[in-house]
């Protein structure tokens, strides 16, 4: 394809999403829920459909070569089909954030000055091969007001193609326009240069994926991006820490999942408290063939455990493997994590209350924890419902990100007839 | 001075912005309020020096040959020097946003959720040469916890060294480090292109003046912006609105200010009742020597009115200039603004709830109102106390943005050691 016609083909797509979200922006809560439950219908009624499509997808990316994690992200079950449609639903449960007016006060003019909470416009998902991650992602920024272009991996075009038909089916059900979800059937990778450069087309941009995927978006996008890059998240045992809750939890937060961005990375323990904690919490470690490294103080404490190099300190192993440290203070752990941290998710194990409000004022990340797991950084663990992806950007929307995060506020002001100076 | 030289230098300022932002970030309450009126003294202190420094920019700037509106701009008297000093006393007295924490809620797991206001970082301004900017903005930055360095026109570069010294002596009196209010005194014009691109120590820009000097920072910065380009405000004259507070809305709307981005810049009249209003309003406008240009049927009803071109729908005048439009509907109103405006400020003036209703949630601007005058859209205003700038932007922060624009939102995690999946 010439690259004229790709640039015009992918602004014709943010003009029809331009115009589709001025219409869902105004939509009734009733009419984005109809929606969402007729698609989730259409995802049950087309399983064999979906099923089949995925096959040749599946099939083709064998072909290719492509490895089992891979083949794994891209490969849908009847489970996960249910799975997506129940999402779907729940989406649809959970409450409208649009229109929503708060802090509504009379101001010594008379005027009343609120903020309005209105969706951001179009917004743009680029996302590997998995398939689940269209109905979701279609999901969040359906209920929250937003028309959608969705970039999904190449690999998975035929599957992605089933989903967006029972997206559309819903749509056009409650008299919504089809174009309020979008998904690019251009396998062109250029594409995805022009998508991230459609300037007053595309509001924002939600990479999801791998860190070279996140990092050539961030790079070029013209446009703001919600995105994470790392999570190199941290335990931190602190001296006061309760020894079988600072094992329990610290156990969790490396061996529940190894390969998700909430996962820990590096233990700092408290050199008072290392000789009590590091050898049983090593012994779980070891027994579950976790591969420990750490700096010589920790060394001396478990054999077992390797020697650290610089590069472990900022490593984001998404493996069975974990970096170990003994401080000598709060202080060294906060400056530890300010140094190598990734501001994803950082936890302390404590009984003493000022060092817990120091550790959550102190440390700059999108969630800052006390005594629990790295692992609950999640939004359906926070209550958010659903997430489209966790920010560590500073602007906007930082953490897991939700509906919420898929809105923006407005003023609001509601006059009299007043005039300033009057 | 060599680019290198010159990119060293400004990186410089950003690694001990950096570092100050941490101090900043958890300074006291007490402590910032002391830098604050600390600095507010030594300015009514240094008064002479002040308007010693100014009198040579001014003279400097006269030289060059710059116009009267820019020495206006640049001059300070000791009036406006009282008056940068109550600002920073007046930013004193605002709420600390850094450190609340909202929505705490217990969820199934156990552990509980909530969100505390946290600093941006570091924070560059950029402006034109107004030395009371730099009072300000430094102000604003400095209560709100973030670190900021302000880069003003060079041409400014005396008055802002003694307003620096001022903010420096308040900081260092409540023992917080100078750096946290950083005074660019390279006037280098590349040093801005290094300052925008100093990704990782610059978290935002915030860019003031003309719409050229924002156009080029969004254009080239690597960085976040808080911004606005245009203010093509309008203010829409229902057809059941009330006739005499229609004529007094719009003409304080137009006339309170002529150049300022808050201004009514298009009037849209309701066919219904344009007849009735058009009239005495034009004969309002006309006796304040407005130029008014409209549509044919607009001067049919008014022969004063010239006639207006397309290009006139789009500008923004900041001048006594106004451009008139009839409009068949509400429709063709929201219609017009979502073609032509800037997403600003618009008003509609009406006594219909359901047209009230849909304007507030149809017009996609940063602040939208109802029967009164779009010179309210200021953050002194609305209740913000002060404010850094006004935002079209769709992310982080809609319209007038105050101390909490300065802000943002991490998640804390309070947990008594529970685990995910436990």
């Amino acid at each position: 394809m010439s690259s004229q016609t790709l640039q015009s083909q992918v602004a014709a797509l943010g003009h029809a999403a331009r115009a589709a979200a001025r219409h869902i922006a105004r939509a009734s809560t009733a009419a984005k829920n109809q929606a969402l439950l007729l698609a989730a219908s259409a995802l049950r009624r087309d399983q064999e459909a979906l099923l089949l499509a995925n096959a040749q997808d599946v099939e083709q990316a064998r072909q290719k070569g492509l490895d089992a994690a891979f083949i794994d992200r891209l490969s849908l079950s009847p489970k996960g089909i249910e799975s997506m449609a129940a999402g779907l639903e729940q989406i649809a449960s959970l409450q409208d954030p649009v229109g929503e007016i708060t802090g509504l006060a009379r101001r010594p003019s008379g005027i009343e000055v609120g903020r309005m909470r209105v969706p951001l416009g179009v917004i743009a998902i680029i996302y590997e091969a998995r398939p689940n991650v269209t109905a979701d992602a279609a999901g969040l920024c359906l209920k929250s007001g937003n028309a959608c272009i969705l970039r999904g991996g190449s690999e998975a075009v035929r599957s992605n193609q089933i989903i967006a038909r029972a997206m559309h089916e819903g749509l056009r059900g409650a008299n919504l326009p089809a174009t309020v979800v979008q998904v690019m059937d251009i396998t062109d990778r250029a594409a995805v240069g022009e998508l991230i450069t459609l300037r007053g087309l595309v509001d924002v941009i939600v990479p999801r994926g791998g860190k070279g995927l996140i990092e050539r978006i961030s790079n070029e996008a013209r446009i703001p991006v919600i995105k994470h890059l790392d999570g190199v998240c941290h335990t931190f045992i602190d001296a006061s820490a309760d020894v079988a809750m600072a094992i329990r939890v610290s156990d969790n937060a490396k061996t529940q999942r190894y390969g998700t961005c909430n996962t820990m990375e590096t233990l700092l323990v408290h050199e008072a408290i290392a000789p009590e904690v590091l050898p049983p919490l090593c012994a779980v470690y070891l027994e579950k063939e976790v591969e420990l490294r750490g700096d010589e103080a920790a060394r001396q404490l478990v054999s077992a455990i390797k020697p650290a190099e610089e590069a472990d300190w900022y490593a984001e192993y998404l493996a069975p493997i974990l970096s170990i440290r003994v401080v000598p203070s709060l202080d060294a752990a906060i400056e530890h994590i300010a140094r190598y941290g990734s501001q994803h998710t950082d936890a302390i194990i404590t009984n003493d209350w000022d060092n817990a409000n120091r550790f959550l004022r102190e440390v700059d990340s999108s969630s800052v924890m006390v005594n629990t797991s790295t692992r609950f950084a999640d939004g359906f663990e926070y209550g958010l419902g659903a997430e489209i992806g966790i920010s560590t950007d500073k602007l906007h929307a930082r953490g897991p990100v939700g509906l919420e995060g898929l809105t923006s506020q407005k003023f609001v002001v509601l006059g009299h007839g007043e005039i300033r100076g009057g």
